[in-house]
């Protein structure tokens, strides 16, 4: 039988050392560990977006499995570290957000006091492989997470981005990322839209008019734009067989117009 | 001993958790299973590029492994699904042809219409984690061919891009990849040269004649130009200490031209 | 048990299908080992900067990993390839340098002569997945150094890049890398400053001038430019929250300017 899934999730990119230097931290402490890589494409320091992708993936990995995350802008200063359990999985990072939208109401929260459990030198700039590396490869030998520190009720909370309604019937939508292909992957989820009672959605994007769902990326011509929910359940803005980033000059941090048709017509 | 080996080959690149998910299906129904990246960086939608590439791999990799290959645009359309065996090894991909220069004559394939072995929720965008992760996660726990659905025999097929001739002495040779060092690899294989009756074979690529194939790049000076058999067995252009693909502009879907100097003479 | 490690280090970046035909060839030789990417984004043929990376990650790996490393220009040509034990380690690479760093006092070495134990058909481009890779899965397969060839003593050695003096107080320190968050990587290790026996150092780049050390990040605010020694135990130069490699446009075999104020002066 082989032993327990580290899942990485870092921004610290393929081009240096870093990812490497931490798989073998968690190879000397824990050699019967089996290491994947969840993301390490999260744009520098970009806290809120990990913290997305994060609370997306956690159920297509198995029961115990460790998550490991580290978009960490405060290290060095005095953020805490936690070790932390729920959803029957195991989550280690820092205590800026990054793990709360994954943490359910279930999950029982360690502050990693405990010097002991990282590496003999810590560093100040790179507590991924001196401290939180070393915490993913006790917790895969199955070290309780009382041995880490003591429990924690006060973690720091990120909240889901919401649309922000700009006049009547009309929202600004956060784009929380652009992928690989250009899509836009925007925060609203079914069940938002649903809420909004909207009569007749449409969504506008660099000038263009979108006014239904999408099944499929094929329901659509090729080179058009399209909107559909896309493998996370959240609303997504594509150009079939193109980018849509790039066409718009749009990302992360812009947002896209929604607008309720049925109430505010169709001119400007 | 360890469990299968799933060789990974998408064009989902290192930006994003689509991989990262895939993974995590995959952990979850065969945890045995070694799970290998052959590639992520198969340019968006290329499913030739990414269907040549797959095929000069198959055989680096032991028998028995299982080759997940995911370049996908068709997603959500009636495209079929495919599961095969070939070469001693497996195959799992969408029926666009990409799986098609791998599937040797021996290959038996089977159209995966058996939903139950896909994940309890189809995305209508994401197969590769959805139904193709699965499906490979199955066969690592050794399910037969018969269990995801009836055989086909009539699958999309690719042809290898060939050299185009333009006049007498003269051909035109698609560049099918330039990779990570700007090396232009061409379709053209040792045995088509051959075929070709070629007198006094030159190459002509951005205003450099190249007069003659180099057993190595050190046969040449520093910063030459130089024509030579790649790894692949394929011809390939480079620079020596150089990107041949930067000084040139040229890259996938362009050409060099092949002129046979013993029919076509020096001059323009 | 879980096999041996094998740790890849190279400049192959993502894109292609390099690395993963090499990790297919291990797999069929060597099918217990485990293999971990350090790192496949050395700048290509950056052999200075893949010996400083790799010497500066052999510790955070355990006893017994098998580091195959390589920075090949010379592939094709006389150079010579490697096989060696150091450190408790073991290391297969091209004898350019690449290893030199990394090898002790301690190092065994042996040339790599012996053909049966590379693949049948050696491309005069990629030993990589020919030479190497079976290498470092017969070493995972504890085939001693001795079977490889004979001993050598006289391999290709690296210096570690130094600070050169451009006038009393002033030196020149080399940048060795830009990671991917930006921050300049110098060559300057903490004895090095401590042998120069600095009164009162200052770091100036692209027109800034640091005048302290900073313990982190957080020391300095939001935007400000900072001196740290590293998680590689080096002088790195960052900007908080921002990239210094943008902003100054800096980057490897550039160099930043050290001034002694206690002697130079705090004109120009």
């Amino acid at each position: 039988m082989s032993g327990a899934t580290i899942a990485f999730l870092t921004d610290f990119g393929a081009s240096d050392t870093y990812v490497g230097q931490m798989k073998g931290v968690i190879r000397s402490i824990a050699p019967e560990a089996v290491i994947l890589d969840l993301t390490h494409g999260i744009p520098p320091q970009s806290i809120l977006l990990g913290a997305v992708q994060l609370q997306q993936s956690v159920t297509y990995f198995p029961p115990g499995t460790i998550f490991l995350a580290v978009v960490d802008p405060g290290v060095g200063t005095d953020r805490r570290s936690l070790v932390a359990r729920s959803q029957g999985r195991y989550f280690v990072g820092p205590d800026n957000g990054l793990l709360s939208l994954a943490l359910q109401k279930d999950a029982v929260i360690h502050d990693m006091v405990n010097r002991k459990l990282a590496l003999p030198t810590i560093s100040s700039t790179f507590h991924g492989r001196d401290v939180f590396a070393p915490a993913a490869a006790h917790l895969a030998n199955n070290l309780p997470l009382e041995e880490f520190g003591p429990r924690l009720t006060d973690i720091i909370h990120l909240e889901w981005p919401q649309p922000v309604q700009v006049s009547e019937g009309q929202w600004q939508v956060p784009i929380i990322a652009s992928d690989h292909f250009g899509n836009l992957i925007t925060c609203l989820r079914p069940e938002d839209m649903r809420k909004m009672s909207l009569r007749e959605a449409s969504f506008q994007v660099a000038g263009h008019e979108i006014g239904t769902i999408s099944p499929t990326f094929g329901a659509v011509g090729w080179g058009r734009w399209l909107a559909y929910v896309g493998s996370s359940d959240l609303l997504e803005i594509a150009v079939n067989g193109g980018s849509a980033a790039a066409e718009s000059g749009l990302g992360t941090g812009d947002h896209i117009l929604l607008r309720d048709l049925g109430i505010s017509g169709r001119g400007r």
